[in-house]
Formats: C-alpha cells, sequence, structure tokens
C-alpha cells in the first residue's frame, strides 16, 4: 500500500497581504493526518487566474487529493467557480437542492428578499460533485482528474469544517485506505530545547527510522512530538508506545502533560480530579487568563471567576488590596499581588486562586520598573507564593507569556504534595 | 519599473500536521506590502530535504525574493541549515560574533553552561551575508544566486520579526525600489456579504483598472479592503482615496470604522475622544470581552475592570444580582444580565458597561435555552439595552462571536446621539 498525500491550496488576497491568518490548513492538516493522510504541501495564492490555475497544475504533480479553500463568496473578487469550470472543462448549471438550500436560508433564517447574487451560488460547473454545505450558501465541490481527488470548499472556516466532516473525511476514508499515522505529544516546562535535547539524546539516537522527534518550542515550554507512519496500526502503537515511554521517563520532573494539550486543559483535569476549585484577579493580563481557563469546556465545574482590575480602585474595593501598600510599593509590587491572590481566594471562595500584576508596555514603564516586569502570586488555604518576571516582547507577547507562566505557577501549586 | 515579487517559503513538520498555525507569513506579507513589494506565492513543506530543496528551485521561478522561515533550532529535527550550505555551495565556518552573542546569552542571560549544540548555532554556510540576530541563538543567513535574493530566519515569531525589521526590510527597501501598494480598509457590520455587495455595485463598477476590491467576512462583519499599486505614490493615493470615499458614502449607516482596525481599537478611540469610561461583566465569554479590549495599548486610559462571574454567587456578591431573580428566570436572562450590566456601571464607577451571560456549550443547553443562546447588555447612566442572540457554533466560535456582538452593541450605545 501506497502512502496517500494532500495538498492544501488556499485562495485569497487577504492571505497574501497578510490580513487573515490562515487557520483552516492546520486544522485540515489534523483531521487528514487522523485518517493516515499526509499533508505534503501547502500553498496560497492569490484571487489571481493564472497563479490559481497553475496552483492546480503544480498541486497535482505531488499529491494524490488536492484541497482547496476559498474564492467561493458571491462577489466579483472570487473567481474560483468560474476557473475550476473551465479547469476541468464542462458548463455551469444550476444544482437545484442547492439553490432550494440557499432559498430556505433566505426565506426562513435571514428572512430577507434573496438576490441573482445568491442564486448564482447555487450554480455549479456539470463536471462535479456537489457537496452541499448545511452552514452556507456556496456548496463544496469535487472533481475528479487523471486520478486525482480535488475538492472545493468555501474559506469561511465552520463552512469549510462542516464540508469536511459531513463530506471529505468519510469519502476520503472510503477511498483511500492510507496507512496510520500516529501522534504522541508531550509537553516540558523549564529547560530549553538545546538542553532538553542534551538531555534526550540517548532516546533520541534509539529511534528507529518509522519514527520521527520534533521539538516545538513555545512560551517557554517545549513540545515534543513523536510521529510514526505504518501499514500496520497495530505494530505502530506498540513501537510509539515504547519509544514514547523512554522519552516521559527522561522529562519526568519537568513534565507537564503527556498528551497534546495546552496547560489550562491540563489544569482542568487536575482540579476536576479533586474536585476542587480556581479563581483570577487580573491587573496587566486584562481577562487572558480567565479566557484560557474558560476556553475548556466544562471549565465552570471548578472555575469560579475573576475579578480584572485594570484600575487602582478596583483592587482595593474587590480584592480588598489595601491603599497604603498600594501607594507605598505600585501595584506592580509583591505586597499588592499577594493581597490581590488572597483577595481572591477569599472573596470567590475557591481552593486556588492565582493573581498577576505587570507593565505590558508599550507604555507605562519606570525607571525601576520596565516594561515587561510583572509580579505573579498564587495560593491554597495553606501557602502563598509569589515571584516576579521580566518579559521582553511586544504588548501581545508579554500578556501571553505572562498568562502562560501564570497557569505553569497555579499547576506547581497544585500538584505540590507538601 | 518592475514589480518585485515575494515568496514565503515556511519550513516545518508542525506546520503540516497541523499542530501550530503560521501566524509568520501575514505579518511578513504586510511589512513587505509597506514596502511596495508582493507576495504572490505561500508555501510550507515539512522538515524533509528534498522537498525543501524542491521549494527553493520551485519560488525562485516565481519571485525576486524568496524570504524562508523555520529549521534552524539546534535540534535534529532542524536541517534547514546543512540544506542551504549544499545548495548555495560552500562549506560550514564559525561566525565569531555569532559566537560571541551565543555565548553572551548564556553567560549573561540564561546563566547557564554552553554545550556544543549551542556552539554550533554560530556556525553558518561561507556562502552567506550573515543576518545577527540579537533575540536569540540562531543567525538569520542571506544568498544570493541568479539575482535572485535568499534569505532564511528562524520560525519564531519574535526572532523573525526582529530580524525583519532590523536586517531585511531596510535592505530590501535599499534594493528594491519598488513600486507602491496602497490599500484603503473600512469595516461595516449589521449587512451580509451578498447585499452589501449589491448596496455597493455602483461603485464597484467604476472602479479603474489600477485598484482592486475584496470583501472580508467575520464575525457578521464585512470588511471592503481597496488595494491599487502603482509607480506613482502621488497618483496612487488620490485615485485610491477618491474611490474610498465613494466606497464611505455607500455604507455610511453601517460602517463601524474606516481604518483596518477592530471593533475594540474604534470603541478605544472613541472612549479616548469623549474622556469616558467603560467596565465589563462577563459569564460565558470568561474574560474574552476584556481581554480583546486591554488589548489594546493604552487601553488603561479608559477601560477600569471587569468582573468575570462564572459562579451564580459571584453574579450575586460582585454584582448585587438579585438571587431570587436568577433563581426565577436562570442566569442566561434579560433580568439577570440586565442586573449584571447595571452592577458593572454601579460598582466599577464607568461612563458605560457591558454584560454578557449565556451558553456557550458543547454542554449546558436547556430545552428552553439551547446552547449558542445568550443575553447581552449595555448601560449607560442614561440608558439600559439588552438583547438575545443565538449562536450555532463550537464553543470557540461562540466565545468569539458573543465578545465581538457584545462590542458592537457597546459601540452603537456610545455613538448613539439620543
Amino acid at each position: 500500500m501506497e502512502k496517500v498525500f494532500a495538498s492544501v491550496i488556499t485562495i485569497g488576497d487577504e492571505l497574501l497581504i497578510g490580513q487573515v491568518i490562515d487557520t483552516n490548513s492546520a486544522w485540515i492538516a489534523q483531521e487528514l493526518n487522523k485518517q493516515g493522510i499526509l499533508v505534503k504541501h501547502r500553498v496560497a495564492v492569490g484571487d489571481v487566474w493564472q497563479d490559481i490555475w497553475d496552483a492546480l497544475d503544480a498541486e497535482q504533480q505531488q499529491a494524490d487529493i488536492i484541497l482547496i479553500t476559498g474564492g467561493l463568496g458571491p462577489t466579483a473578487d472570487d473567481i474560483t467557480k468560474p476557473l475550476l469550470c473551465e479547469y476541468f472543462g464542462g458548463k455551469m448549471v444550476m444544482h437545484q437542492p442547492t439553490l432550494d438550500h440557499v432559498t430556505n436560508i433566505f426565506e426562513n433564517i435571514l428572512k430577507r428578499p434573496m438576490i441573482e447574487r445568491n442564486r448564482k451560488q447555487a450554480e455549479v460547473p456539470d463536471t462535479c460533485t456537489v457537496l452541499l454545505n448545511e452552514r452556507g450558501t456556496a456548496p463544496g465541490m469535487l472533481f475528479e482528474k487523471n486520478g486525482k481527488i480535488f475538492i472545493s470548499m468555501p474559506g469561511v472556516p465552520h463552512e469549510m469544517k462542516w464540508i469536511m466532516q459531513h463530506h471529505v473525511l468519510p469519502l476520503v476514508q472510503e477511498k483511500f485506505q492510507g496507512g496510520f499515522v500516529a501522534h504522541r505529544t508531550l509537553l516540558t516546562a523549564g529547560v530549553g530545547e538545546s538542553f532538553l535535547a542534551e538531555r534526550i539524546k540517548d532516546v533520541e539516537s534509539l529511534l528507529p527510522s518509522e519514527l520521527k522527534l520534533a521539538y516545538l518550542p513555545n512560551y517557554g515550554m517545549v513540545r515534543l512530538r513523536l510521529t510514526g507512519w505504518s501499514t500496520n496500526k497495530v505494530e505502530l502503537n506498540s513501537l510509539i508506545d515504547y519509544h514514547f515511554q523512554q522519552l516521559k521517563d527522561a522529562v519526568q520532573d519537568i513534565l507537564i502533560t503527556d498528551q497534546d494539550e495546552p496547560v489550562e486543559v491540563a489544569i482542568g483535569k487536575l482540579l476536576k480530579e479533586k474536585g476542587q476549585t480556581v479563581s483570577t484577579a487580573e491587573s496587566c493580563t486584562g481577562g487572558y487568563i480567565a479566557h484560557l481557563l474558560t476556553s475548556v469546556a466544562g471549565s465552570s465545574d471548578y472555575y469560579m471567576g475573576s475579578v480584572v482590575s485594570y484600575a487602582y480602585d478596583l483592587k482595593e474595593q474587590l480584592l480588598g488590596v489595601d491603599h497604603e501598600e498600594m501607594a507605598q510599593h505600585g501595584a506592580v509590587s509583591e505586597k499588592v499581588v499577594t493581597q490581590m491572590v488572597k483577595g481572591a481566594l477569599a472573596n470567590m471562595k475557591t481552593d486556588y486562586a492565582v493573581a498577576v500584576s505587570g507593565i505590558m508596555g508599550p507604555g507605562g514603564g519606570l525607571p525601576d520598573k520596565p516594561v515587561g516586569t510583572v509580579w505573579m502570586a498564587v495560593a491554597s488555604k495553606h501557602k502563598v507564593l509569589a515571584k516576579k518576571m521580566h518579559f521582553r516582547f511586544d504588548r501581545k507577547r508579554n500578556i501571553e507569556l505572562t498568562a502562560t507562566q501564570a497557569l505553569l505557577f497555579l499547576r506547581e501549586l497544585i500538584v505540590d504534595k507538601t
């Protein structure tokens, strides 16, 4: 059995001028991977006839399945559909089920009159198989040529995902009984990439050729991913499990989770297991820690709430920070962040709390507290810990790093055996 | 003068299995655009020798400048540097200024012993011009071949950005006095893409061939972007300004901002102008509205804080929601969200407040309040408005949509002339 390869072509000027970040490709790759199909190549082109045409020519040399997103809207800049019509021969015809669906959307959901542009959304090349799009007006389209499969989908992420889940993935599974790809991922914190590499070099040197190890550093953590490909699922799993265990043993003391999950999910699992709760008191992160914790489904079981006290007054009023302490030491200080975390624990009646206060920039720096200075504290009923950190990036990254480091600090307290 | 084209090659298995979302390409495209250089093509390949080699071969057919990110780390999966060494001929040599820099990082910042792997970071092909990387240990490298420029940079976003800003962009500006690209962007809300197209079709049909209009729908809003390219900057600006004004006139009543900025930035400008303040009371969005508002530099001038009341108790205690009302109507109700917004306004002493309460899923739905049901309210000293909305996506998108719609609702109140 041969490996099955896919290429992803994303179409749209907005991708090339940088106005939009492409999140579709990552999702598509993840889903195809689960089916044992490897994305070999990904390419982004503008809404330009020749560039799209060339990409179609080039990608079919590399891949068995070519997934195309974008350029299917009802407006003049969307040229993908007429181009596909010409590329695969044939002429445009009205597709009745799609027209019924579009009509229904306008009559019963949008409750607006339908215009000619909307009707045109239901026209497709007569050389394609239509993949109905329950989530929007532009249908997916499947073409076959030279033994290759081409699938065109809208670029709107939730519409693309719906078509993938309801049409493309089942079809791909049936058509290509591809090999199996397995991934095992773990997350470490506190040791840099090169030191980690040094530490696990024995494990790495013993990896068989079917397995590949990748280092993915981010936010002061390093994710390690082991990937394998095989036609024998059972053998693959046992091989990858064995080597993954070796890897885990080598990083035991710096391991955050042995799943492909962010630290907020790992914390959620710990709290659920213990039946405990957490609250947050945020100044400089402005709600981002709360957002990370509540992005996890089911977080209302253990997450109680947050006081985002951007203003001084609110630190006093909602968290009980002492006015004099704040006047004397400033809001970015050990004293204040400790009072914030105690205030959160007491006022929101949780088992744990985490608090941060800092200066994220670009403005607000002081001679003794430059931009990037952060005090963070974590507390349980038995213990309060505080530490100072310093980040030297832009506002966005400083906020993200502060939130991530605060969550790592919270996790340390939760897993503390003392 | 010819148009100057660029291609971006991103290298890394993590991009192809979907573990990481590529944000570098968008940023690079934005920066090159400002210099009049158009990104024509973007391609992602894995850490695979042949695939990287082929991409280098292919992209130089399309572009004058080839920007390469990723694969420069100190670990075994990083093969970009030896590959470039072979591709451009030459041999690896130690680059003393980089070695000094790496040594300094270890001695004075990390305060850790340096290992051989780290030393190797300072080796480069002798055919390249080194672009010192102040932000990390892997230097940028510039190669020239057949009149094309190839630049390799680390994939870590803040390192790549530093090298771009300090080396690549100045160099590109000097070398290619490219044409000028101009963009004008506006944001509308409340009218779908196809109706918007119908409304502005007269303006669109009168656009000269140098200008191109794109529709970028997202979160229930549509961004319209006008792009032009010319060798004459003055003519280009006056042409694009004229047509942009026509466009603005046609969407006057649904215009959120005539800048390329998100709604939270537009709100910040309004509040600064008026010298007014805002606070938030969030349930289902879990701090995401606060995060959006505080992601804007200088937001502490007008943003006071938020109560993220995930738990029922906190709605009562911190926002003064009535226990009986909540028991009778549930937390997701007009009564409760109205009390929340009033509580925020009073307790955080702001001119405006916004509150949301809803069910984001996947769990928590009720027969009369299915997943996606949201009540939102906005208040000033003179007015309280509430509305119910319904979103039908996944948790992440429901949170994002709720936050965006709440901000649009807040903006409506702020700009209200009554």
